[in-house]
């Protein structure tokens, strides 16, 4: 509001949702602790709720934890190389369990909303996609929800999964230390380049196939090889490893340096980012995880991470360090400079 | 498929989802049990999974059970006489998981899709309505999720909402036995037809209000009055009284005699329904329960039940018989009919 009391564009603007405030960036982030998380701190359970704005909730349960975490998933399109919305939801949750340390889901629930006159053939499709992902990652779907909205007031599917597990000991993303390593357990950008070349058909030479899976076993081996090791992770979703690391950062009070020669990055991915103008390090993953470690023992997890086919491409991309709190720096072997912290994701309805 | 190859109308039709898939009846059942719940039923765990489609899971969590229900809420328009669309997510979960004996909510998850160019002012409201809700039902949301949708990809805003708590001893939907007294914890239809009215913008002497309301320390009272009395629970949403009994009748294997004149209906409920040509009976309820209870422990149920201020108006209604096994039978107190089932819900997005 301006001194004269009139509302300035600006203003008008802030006064509606727009899609930025969907594109898991700061924006989101705003909007949720300005609006949806706003007065519900005071009620918090003992553990990780809603003002931490971690993948999910931790809430104490005699000597364990009980993780949940929910996702809505909007992608569109439906069916895309390498996945579709049904992996990509059981796939989601399965991840965002395993990023608080709840790496053996107990269940899974699935609530769908269809437009009338979605067809039958194709829902079917997604279940069987739900069901085979399940069984990957161990997980089951134990209860579930199913609305129908008219004609033209969905856009096709959307797909709620919430997941419930316990763990023995929580990982948040918060807790990341000066010294500690930093590790991604694959190639990036995957997924967002895969849904852009899909949705603009683009004609490509390269694959261009999504990343999305569940990736809770080759997590609990990494927790496996090297005990109270691992200080945090975060699955670099909407906005890509940039935002990830930005959040983790912040939340936990360090800087980052990440170093560009070590980022594992297909070449097909490389190209096509830079002919569209877009950054890796900004683009959605679906089938992968940050790990902050301990400095002793980032050799150990990065060997229990390549070991196991989904981490082959693990690769230890950098460090924290006490300056520079909640920055991300890209050294690229010749000097160094702040990634940008974007609004978020590029595209809507990644996932 | 005819015996042509060719397919006829009806086949074409059931190829696509339709909004009777999505009313709570019959129809819904058929589309989850032959799609959407298909091949899970070998990886569920002990208790209440997928396949026993109640209002959620109880999974085994030591000598407890860990119920877990989610909801998503389609409702138009999302304000209402009586209630918003936060009010029916935060109620219609606190009291599923109520239904199945899990009266105190561990936490709740909400996932909020929005389309882009919602006005920021009515999520305020919505968030506000979801928080005062919470603090009725001793409740908090632990995690979250949001995701936008562009212009015309989405009606407005959908809400999932999914709870966990636990419960000592579950009650289920199939728990009838005959000999068991029906109650119910109070008026029937208003939920529904405060909507209708709304929607169709009916100009009404008499007050039409939503009862959605969070009712598990109603059934925590009624619980408590008689210890293993209770044989089982179900709040009548989608497809109203007639529904939820038919569902419990047919998974317990009884048959339920209604007594027409104990039924608690409002006088303008029931002007406005026949002015509408419709049954109270088939009508959404939105901050009700039916209780099954053995009959020596029915009227203690129902002193507690009416003791706490949503039961003022509970009632026994009926009986479960050995015969009839998932009927429901309306003694008038002239003669007796069966209730029909009707597909489900007559209006679309009533929750």
């Amino acid at each position: 509001m301006s001194a004269t009391g009139l509302k300035s564009p600006a203003d008008a603007r802030e006064e509606l949702v727009t899609l930025k405030h969907g594109a898991g960036g700061r924006a989101m982030r705003r909007l949720i602790l300005e609006t949806l998380a706003e007065g519900f701190a005071a009620d918090q359970p003992e553990g990780i709720g809603l003002a931490a704005m971690d993948d999910g909730a931790a809430l104490r349960v005699g000597d364990r934890w009980l993780v949940v975490t929910t996702d809505s998933h909007v992608v569109h399109p439906i069916f895309f190389p390498g996945g579709d919305i049904g992996r990509l939801a059981v796939a989601g949750t399965v991840n965002d369990l395993a990023m608080m340390g709840a790496t053996e889901p107990l269940g899974l629930t699935c609530a769908v909303i269809v437009e009338e006159g979605f067809r039958r053939a194709e829902l079917e499709r997604i279940h069987r996609s739900m069901l085979e992902t399940c069984r990957e990652a161990g997980a089951t779907i134990v209860t579930g929800d199913t609305k129908v909205m008219g004609r033209g007031e969905l856009d096709g599917i959307v797909i709620n999964t919430t997941g419930v597990g316990f763990a023995d000991a929580v990982v948040s993303d918060a807790g990341l230390r000066p010294g500690d390593r930093l590790l991604v357990t694959g190639t990036i950008g995957d997924h967002g380049l895969a849904l852009m070349a899909r949705r603009h058909s683009l004609e490509l030479d390269g694959d261009l196939r999504s990343d999305v899976a569940p990736i809770n076993r080759l997590v609990a081996a990494a927790l496996a090889a090297a005990p109270g090791a691992v200080t945090a992770m975060k699955d670099p979703t909407r906005g890509g490893l940039s935002s990830a690391l930005h959040e983790m950062a912040e939340k936990s009070g360090v800087g980052t340096v990440l170093h560009e020669p070590a980022l594992p990055v297909r070449p097909v991915i490389r190209s096509v980012a830079e002919m569209l103008g877009l950054d890796p390090l900004h683009i959605a993953n679906e089938g992968k995880a940050v790990l902050g470690v301990r400095p002793d023992a980032a050799d150990v997890v990065l060997a229990a991470l390549r070991a196991h086919p989904l981490g082959r491409d693990a690769a230890i991309v950098g460090a924290c360090i006490a300056e520079h709190v909640g920055r991300v720096i890209l050294d690229t072997g010749l000097g160094r400079r702040l990634v940008g912290e974007v609004e978020g994701e590029p595209l809507p309805r990644i996932c």
